[in-house]
């Protein structure tokens, strides 16, 4: 929206105002009770909402504003990637305290950033105060055939894109004070495998994840949802030099997209593709129970990453 | 959703499958990274999204759980009748405090009301823990020509359903300790107009928005968007007996409706159907200029409820 959200006076609506101003072309229809948009025909819609909570999902002390609105939608956008889904729009609701109220243009160029990294627009939104900063987003996509977590099958193959670790690496030096090096960039600029995930579906993967939760965690989700076992070759598991095995196992954040595919995928047009790493980590090796092992041997179920445990 | 949501362990996905239970066929598709649905054919997407965080938009000790999820949902839902657009799913983003995890299935109940009462499901969501309860409602709707604030013209009639005041009023007192009384009712259980908003547009309403910042801050957008001028007659204004015209005025979350239209709307007939009045009270008198008048005469410009100011 380029210039005036047509709203009535208040301090509300003035900072919707700024933000609109600020994001210029990047937003799109604001200013009435509701979006008004177009699924593609044909399409099918694809909805998903998340929420980023200061000192739960992000310290302030570790992020610069712009960063925090950056990763929050980009959290969410994620989750059109794991369903192989194009945006059509974001919907974007600050819990914005008093605290934060000089940050609100900086974290809005974040969530500027954002749209742009998945090529689509703000289209709505809400604005509150509140006691502690929350973003939550919802992002709203469309596919002709969405990508699901049900679709594997015995001896699909299960492949990871990128190299993980470093968001949890970054986080757990942080956490001690310590300086986040290299895994910084991984932790703060996540990028939302959108156009990677739909290469892969079109090439006939069968089911889908982002690693949001962590590796393991988020294969059980697939496991849960297929209603079959997924044996893992941890020594496959691709992660950033100076991350331990189980940190790239079990790390959380990173944006990553797992899938399975009946036949073997390109991993070298892949790469050449998107300059990012493909790489084979597993097999679905039953549809009798659903359990994902490591080279055969169980893990302990709690090893995830769960933002409402911690 | 019957049964089980396919999700691994995990502490945040137990109290999404303990939801889902609770909602029974209320909630379809939980489980995946996305919902899917279709809109339907000719129709426009329409969506919206809406926040309440706790100890801004309600207070714990004022309302049920039941009653404050129930809100939370009807606020949103109120959006998509602003847009005269039927609800096709709801995504609700729930941060759960500790001191409010044994409520959670009272929340959840509420929330179940309220997509009942928007014939709708529950169709994805998010929960995280936090510092303060926050509910988040994003609301998905169609419709095949969508009712906005902008199409209001000169000569246009103005009109408003039911009686107003009441959820301020019961704010008012429950503020000062008193009991809400006879208002109570219209705080803890408001109905969102979504039949009523399609019947009035499908009889030539030209624009339309739901009092939910209070009926002069919203004739405000509708006078911002469409670029008129509306005058307000005070003596028309519907209120509940023992409600200050003032109250009236400028109280919000009634999500009752407002619209504007060329044509004499058949308000008995309006009544007759739906058993809420619907009174006439004001007309749109100019298009020089965009503002709200009260017999002629300006009113203060902050006469809002204006959440992010409170």
């Amino acid at each position: 929206m380029t210039g005036d959200v047509p709203l009535g006076p208040g301090a509300e609506f003035d900072a919707i105002r700024r933000l609109a101003d600020r994001w210029g072309p990047r937003a799109s229809g604001l200013g009435d009770d509701a979006a008004i948009l177009r699924v593609p025909r044909g399409d099918t819609l694809v909805a998903s909402i998340d929420t980023a909570v200061e000192g739960r999902h992000f310290e302030r002390a570790w992020l610069s504003p712009r960063e925090i609105g950056y990763r929050s939608v980009v959290a969410a956008l994620s989750d059109l990637a794991a369903m192989a889904a194009r945006p059509i729009g974001v919907l974007v609701a600050l819990t914005l305290p008093d605290a934060w109220r000089d940050e609100l243009l900086d974290l809005g160029d974040g969530i500027g950033d954002a749209v742009d990294a998945g090529r689509t627009h703000v289209i709505g939104g809400n604005m509150s105060g509140g006691g502690e900063l929350s973003i939550t987003t919802t992002v709203l996509g469309a596919a002709f055939a969405p990508l699901t977590r049900s679709g594997a099958r015995p001896n699909d193959r299960v492949y990871v894109t990128g190299e993980l670790g470093g968001p949890a690496e970054a986080v757990r030096r942080l956490s001690l004070g310590q300086s986040a090096g290299p895994f910084r960039h991984r932790f703060a600029h996540p990028v939302p495998r959108l156009d990677e995930a739909r290469w892969l579906a079109e090439r006939g993967a069968s089911a889908g994840i982002d690693v949001s939760d962590g590796l393991l965690a988020d294969l059980r989700h697939v496991s849960a949802a297929s209603g079959v076992a997924i044996d893992v070759d941890d020594r496959s598991v691709p992660r950033m030099s100076g991350v331990d095995l189980s940190v790239a196992m079990r790390g959380g954040d990173e944006y990553e997209m797992v899938v399975t595919s009946p036949r073997d995928i390109d991993r070298a047009g892949f790469e050449r593709r998107f300059g990012v790493r493909l790489s084979e980590i597993g097999r679905v090796v039953d549809a009798s129970r659903a359990e994902v092992t490591v080279r055969g041997a169980r893990v302990a179920d709690d090893a995830g990453y769960d933002h409402f445990s911690r």
